[in-house]
């Protein structure tokens, strides 16, 4: 789609200085850009790529006053940043919202009933009994089972996977290759040393909001349900075992696992690759930082580092020390010499 | 499916208390269980609950003696858990094996052949000459190439990919997403810094009664068999390099990785988010704890931790001490200028 | 396909010694080789292996005299491993170029366009205004979506995701499941502890001869390109966040990740499960062990480990005296009984 400089304008609140018909089909840096590309100025520190840049339009703050006359259109505002993400933020929504209709050839079972405005993808399945709400955008090659409920306004991507029984809330954004509501990994060891699969007879449930990243897992719970909040944020290739709880506004970076049964708060935060152990709790708003490896249960507020995990700014004390050990080891030495020594000739 | 408190009964063994017709169509936990839910009490910890419960139906200890009246009908059996469990199994049987037929569209070579009582689900792919035995799902988006071996019994969750050659045993269960024969990563390095693909030509072999969780990868072998051992249990998002051999009743937890070549006995535990180098050896009933990172051969029956790993017991009173680094470096401080001071003196 | 030992001497330029008519349709190791499999002998330590082989025929060194007559037809080339790697290579191009055309049902708008000898494999989805090169395979499954470039000579195996916009290049593999051009994860944090979703528009550019393991995920860049340069070799389940670089000719393990808009440069060799922090930056040849965590930026040709990663020596050395911490602490204590008890005789 192409806008010219008066459309983004009216969109943004901004006033245009230069040719109101400027028109731009994407988007680009400043230092990037190429003619028919859309950029920003925020930062005064950048401000020199504006006399060299090819974008046709740039928007930027009012109060910004240039040292000479520029080649691209300019739009006016208060935050130019601000106004750049908004307006990227309208522009995926219009684009999400264009995409509509039944691709075929798709599967979707008569029992199952989809909303308005709908956008279900070729190689796209829908089980039995399954619901899709008003605006919500089903990708192609996804599969949807029996009895799983999708709410208003979400977006499947390609080849997500959920399995029977999940519920998907409104406004969720679920990546491509994501599986949900996979069988947790229960197995019951056997006097012959084999193990017994333990049914896993739950489900997921994804309220509003949640954003999870592409190829993540996340498992159904034994019986009940794995639960993730309203608005958290799930990255890429995470690992959520079942009957996890996982806090409003949580969020857990990419490649970061979580063990069975855990509960963590609201708004904690766990950086890439960690690893919690199961049937632990970590209280609102703690952080966990990458690579760690939490055992054990983490108070509200408290940051923890280091595998096993503890009280971060200690363990960056001991890690500080770790790294002198070789000298450490030598010092004692000397010590031990000096002090044999001093002690022999006393006698 | 709806069962009554008699059918299920009979199915378990057990012994009616209250109305043979009372009805369940799902399963839940005791003190979340809704009316036309079936659930159990073995604990009697949690004997409290069922005085509350809205479950309409109770599996529950022959040797319970209840405080007052109940208003779920009552199944009495020697081992509630066990019984509830063995139904639980029988259920997910029934309804996998309610599930057959070939859904359209799929994808079915001629020269592909499969037997009775299967499933293949709407945009399956069957390459050329695979062969697909009695009883197995098949679920939708599936890829299968050519030459596929999958024995009997055996559930092909939704999109997961097996590549050419690969074997499949029976009464394996593989979860979605999964990617099972994908080429091992051999390339050879070349004068000039560049690597030259070392072609991928074995395949994988997966015996009987394994488990595969969702999104993990098991790479076909350079020559021969990348070979995963029967009852095997392997979680999400793990990553089973080229030629390595998984044990008999194996189990790795999620996100963990075995490097190419490295033999892995029978009844070795892998912790989640371990890490193992290539072409070593763990020993039958090997335990791996979460997050190490083991570099070196380990013998059976030995447990390690830590990145690198070693002996589970010395590496924890490391960890211990490490903790107490910053103290242990003062007090040396504190030893050094005690003795320089006493020799000072002395002199 | 079947071959005789006639027709594999004139590809590989040997000489044949035995049957010219004895025919073989696949690979084996010298000591599991069955009847109608092709095997090679390399090194003269496995010499006795070709004594009780059940292969038809082995490729040999020219200067390997033998002990004994041998069943097997032989092949005598100046390299066995150069020749049979070689020949290898040679049949997986010769299987690849076999597969064409489009099958169906598959999913192409008919704004795309494809090049000559093109594989389309069924359930396979190409959006609009993509184009595919000449020689290029799409496997089954595949989600190619609008505006995507894939040059010639690429490989895309079965349930491939990759976004719009995004660009492959030529003789590029990418393995089953692996997702290109999904969102980077970029949420701003609200006053009111949400966080509000940042807009991901760039995309990810992937030059040639790059190969991609199975189930890993390349984020699209927020503006401008995540970038894999040519040659670079990316192992299964690797996380690549938005804007990274990935220099030409290096390497990452299965399992590593790296954070959002670092660079990595030419020739870096990245191992398993390995993390890398986001905004920093790696030279050329710099080197990081297995799980390690880069949160620094690490010189060209520098070598790292530990987690945070350190100088590989200096940390190697650290990790030595960390397990005989225990004994360093017993040794402390005895120093300072010792220094306390002489300090006490003196007065």
């Amino acid at each position: 789609m192409t806008f010219n400089a008066a459309q983004i304008a009216a969109i943004i609140n901004g006033k245009v200085e230069g040719d109101n018909n400027a028109a731009v089909s994407s988007f680009g840096k400043i230092e990037e850009a190429t003619a028919g590309q859309l950029s920003f100025l925020a930062n005064p520190k950048y401000e020199d790529y504006i006399y060299d840049t090819k974008a046709s339009i740039i928007i930027i703050n009012e109060s910004l006053v240039l040292k000479q006359v520029v080649s691209p259109t300019l739009i006016r505002v208060p935050d130019a940043y601000t106004a750049f993400a908004a307006l990227l933020t309208k522009y995926q929504e219009m684009m999400q919202q264009q995409l509509n209709g039944i691709e075929e050839p798709s599967f979707i079972a008569k029992s199952s009933t989809y909303g308005e405005n709908v956008y279900i993808g070729a190689f796209a399945y829908i089980g039995e009994k399954s619901k899709i709400g008003n605006n919500t955008k089903i990708y192609p090659g996804s599969y949807i089972g029996n009895n799983v409920t999708i709410g208003d306004n979400t977006v499947i991507h390609p080849g997500v996977k959920i399995y029977n029984d999940c519920v998907i809330g409104n406004h969720v954004s679920i990546h491509a290759g994501t599986v949900i509501g996979s069988d947790g990994f229960g197995f019951a060891p056997q006097a012959d040393g084999s193990f017994k699969k333990v049914p896993q007879l739950g489900n997921v449930v994804i309220q509003d909001y949640v954003e999870v990243g592409a190829n993540a897992t996340i498992d159904r719970a034994t019986i009940g349900s794995t639960l993730i909040k309203s608005g958290a944020k799930l990255d890429n290739l995470i690992q959520i075992a079942h009957n996890v709880e996982v806090g409003h506004s949580t969020v857990i970076a990419a490649q970061a696992g979580v063990s069975g049964s855990t509960k963590l708060g609201n708004g904690v935060m766990i950086g890439g690759q960690a690893g919690i152990v199961g049937h632990i709790h970590l209280g609102d708003g703690a952080k966990v930082n990458a690579q760690s490896g939490v055992s054990k249960s983490v108070e509200a507020g408290k940051a923890v580092t280091g595998s096993p995990a503890y009280d971060y700014t200690s363990a960056l004390r001991s890690q500080a020390v770790n790294r002198r050990l070789p000298d450490l080891e030598k010092k004692i030495k000397e010590l031990e010499t000096l002090l044999k020594q001093a002690l022999a000739e006393k006698v």
